[in-house]
């Protein structure tokens, strides 16, 4: 695909989106398993149905563009999974393998929190002002999801993990 | 490594930044060449000048932590910079191709902004008050670098690249 124009930008990274969101609904299920924590372990269940809907909505706005979600792998996702999944390998205590979960499902929300504000700035510079609401919406939702995450961090955890090894 | 303890997750974590950064002190001249928005260059420039400086903080605190910051190979970054790099190859007009530099950048900024997060959150925990501060004194130099992104993004990038191709 050639990038001739702001308008094949954006669907280029609404399909770079895709891609993401479809690889960490594979990656949230293992997050949620290892999790020692109920609070966190809840918080990535929730989030992988938010995550799952914004897949929908995704293929939604491509489908309105009339272009296929298909044929573009994430590769930054790819390597923000694997560090992730090699993370959640450590031989580590519980409260610090949530630490290094939330460590973790935090870098992945930044990635999208950069790909929903780019692909939002696109879509309003087009005057796509729906597909820009839509966007916005999951934007929104990403940012609480990190929010969670700091809340839960705060109250999970505890230097005293420095012990439980 | 063992990680035993949070204060483990922490030079885990910094080790990680420090793979991250020290990555990305070779990413940016390219960008930076490849931009056609001389503001956008600069601002790549700049960040590059704080990025070694970035790197150089990390070394001392982990020299005083008794640590070596080598060893350790962020996956994300790579992941991240690939992306970026195989976007520099797009054969696009220079409005677009700089608003796909622009994007990569944020990326990379945001996984920056959450690591640094994640870091100093830990050293706080740990009662590490002076690495907490060092670590907050870059978390701030990151996400100025990602609002000046924004910034360029609003005044350079115009739906205008459309009719240039």
């Amino acid at each position: 695909m050639k990038l001739k124009s702001l308008h094949d930008a954006l669907i280029h990274e609404l399909k770079d989106l895709h891609s993401a969101e479809t690889q960490l609904t594979k990656a949230l299920p293992k997050m949620a398993k290892a999790a020692s924590n109920e609070e966190l372990s809840s918080a990535l269940e929730e989030h992988l149905e938010e995550t799952k809907e914004h897949v929908t909505r995704l293929e939604d706005i491509l489908g309105e563009l009339e272009v296929s979600p298909r044929g573009q792998k994430c590769k930054a996702m790819e390597g923000l999974i694997e560090e992730g999944e090699s993370n959640l390998k450590e031989d580590a205590p519980a409260e610090v393998l949530d630490a290094l979960i939330i460590s973790g499902a935090q870098k992945v929300e930044h990635y999208e929190i950069a790909g929903y504000g780019t692909a939002r700035a696109f879509a309003l510079k087009l005057g796509l002002k729906d597909v820009a609401r839509v966007l916005d919406k999951t934007l929104e939702e990403e940012s609480a999801a990190d929010d969670k995450l700091t809340e839960i961090a705060e109250s999970a955890v505890n230097p005293e993990a420095e012990t439980a090894a």
